[in-house]
């Protein structure tokens, strides 16, 4: 048994729980994990909010680590390595999707780290507010030695989320790219659309988000409720990426595409509002939505992090802590990501 | 002064009219009407539903006639052409969107075929509901003599506003195509994708359409009230042709998409119901919409036409009948295009 965070119910707050990982087979790893950043679908999971969370919940999809062990067919790790897990640590590996580097969309259902019928052991899996964990090795991604491991946990879930349409909507240099929404996600983009050379725009409601947006790189702010701003940026993106976390009117955002130009959801898993049809018939415009990353755009990701020295701006935190960030995360009240310490367990 | 039907106000019948049309200019064809199609947006204008009518309107975009003079500097047409004019008369032929061929979207804004500023003659532009038209030859189509004229009138706005979306986003043989909405739209989507040799699935609510709807070209009909069937359906499509005219609820249609899949709208031009964010997000999927085409895509359109003997199914009116067509367009009544005989205009 090992050391673990768990909310027990949807009120309960997380408590310490001993939880078991299975022994380790031929092309498994063994991780003790170091930091772990605190994603808000965490506390969605928790709470319950997308009503299919399975209790207890240890939550915690952005884990660092260093390998311990390793099991005897495993070809690309060795003890001591500094390796990462994300959101997923298993596929069905032979799918479509699978095949084409997209196991997040398996077609019978990607294994995701925590909450997630679990294939070894049964019950569900159990994420990385704990001591260690066993993954197979084609769901660990090795972590750059040359950036701060606890500002690199992030990037395995906020980071592929938002490098993975950036990415693959190919924004290149001179690109001008509006980050919509300065959150966990919004942060992690404007970082990303920086480092890829394309002319970032901050949109957000919040004048006084302004000053940290330049300081994370953006070239210039648009605040979305200033009616003649947003007039005078009209037609002008060549892509958004709207990070928005919750229901809203998509139609403003959709005036500032040009012609044939995308805005990608990544933040909002609920209703939107009415969109008019107008908004994308006029100038052929597209929406579309992004989930995560495969495996292999994740590792191209913490690759051009360490190339670019581009990690998240965090607050460590002790996990005893825990249930005070998750009101604090509530509040927007964290920039731009809480990841804990998992030293800290070890006194739990 | 030339004979045409106009509305004099939005709760006005349309009725005898005498309009102007200017003389040529050097690059002007004027084209006698031969056949003028009916389109639900000339029943939109009519009757001020996007509050952007002028009185009189005189509407009509699907025009088809013979060339009976040309402007001294006409490089391309003759006397006796047979020739089309959809719903484009004019743009700034300069601008990003001119130059790539999509004068529809062009930023200085393009000239309508009615209800638009007149440059030549003040006032606004009138459409094909009269005897003849004087038009710049770049905005002029020809179209293939081996098809039924009055049978084509539809090519020039339901025909391409279905084969620019199909042609642009490049369907091929085999793609499994949705076509959403059996009406003037629909059924040019059915016959154009059928013609592009794509698996053709008509997705109506309507039980009684199937036959129609394969005698068009489907190879199958998806009920989209039946939810077995749409879930067997779910995740299979690679292209979805949205020609629901009307607000509606997307979700249900973005999970027939694929991953990576477009739904395409042409239809609704007005607010849709909430999209659920996660409809697009699982699945990387994109909703996008299309305006009509350029000219350069409404020729290729035609020459396919020609090529394939494609043509709208159509039912042929007098003008004086025009009234009671529009109280039938309103009801879905008609199979699946009306078309006046411009003809008839001469004993008004």
């Amino acid at each position: 048994m090992i050391k673990a965070y768990a909310a027990k119910a949807s009120d309960a707050d997380l408590a310490p729980f001993e939880l078991e990982r299975r022994a380790l087979k031929p092309t498994d790893v063994k991780i003790d994990i170091l930091f772990c950043g605190v994603c808000h679908s965490d506390l969605h999971q928790v709470r319950n909010d997308w009503k299919n969370s399975k209790y207890p919940v240890v939550p915690g999809h952005e884990i660092v680590g260093k390998v311990t062990a390793i099991g005897d067919d495993v070809k690309n790790f060795k003890a001591g390595d500094l390796v990462g897990v994300g959101c997923l640590v298993d596929s069905c590996q032979e799918c479509g999707a699978c095949k084409d580097d997209l196991e997040q969309f398996c077609e019978k259902g990607a294994t995701w780290t925590y909450n997630s019928p679990d294939k070894h052991l049964g019950g569900h899996t159990f994420g990385g507010y704990s001591e260690s964990v066993v993954v197979d090795e084609e769901f660990v991604l090795r972590v750059p030695e040359n950036i701060a491991p606890e500002a690199a946990a992030p990037l395995l879930c906020a980071g592929v989320t938002t490098w993975s349409p950036l990415s693959h909507w190919k924004i290149k240099k001179g690109d001008k790219v509006g980050i919509i929404g300065l959150g966990g996600l919004g942060h992690m983009g404007i970082k990303f659309a920086h480092a890829m050379e394309a002319e970032v725009v901050m949109i957000t409601t919040s004048p006084d988000k302004s000053k940290d947006a330049k300081r994370l790189g953006a070239d210039a702010v648009l605040i979305s409720k200033d009616e003649d701003q947003m007039k005078k940026h009209q037609g002008s993106f060549d892509f958004l990426l709207n990070t928005i976390p919750v229901g809203h009117d998509l139609n403003p955002y959709a005036a500032l595409l040009k012609r044939d130009a995308t805005m990608v959801l990544v933040g909002a898993v609920e209703p939107l509002e009415a969109l008019h049809g107008g908004s994308i018939i006029m100038g052929r415009k597209r929406i579309a939505g992004s989930l995560i990353g495969g495996i292999k755009e994740t590792q191209e990701m913490l690759d051009f992090c360490g190339e670019h020295n581009v990690v998240s701006d965090i607050e460590l935190i002790n996990i005893q802590d825990i249930n005070k960030a998750y009101d604090r995360l509530q509040k927007s009240d964290v920039k731009y990501r809480f990841v804990i310490d998992m030293q800290s367990l070890k006194s739990s």
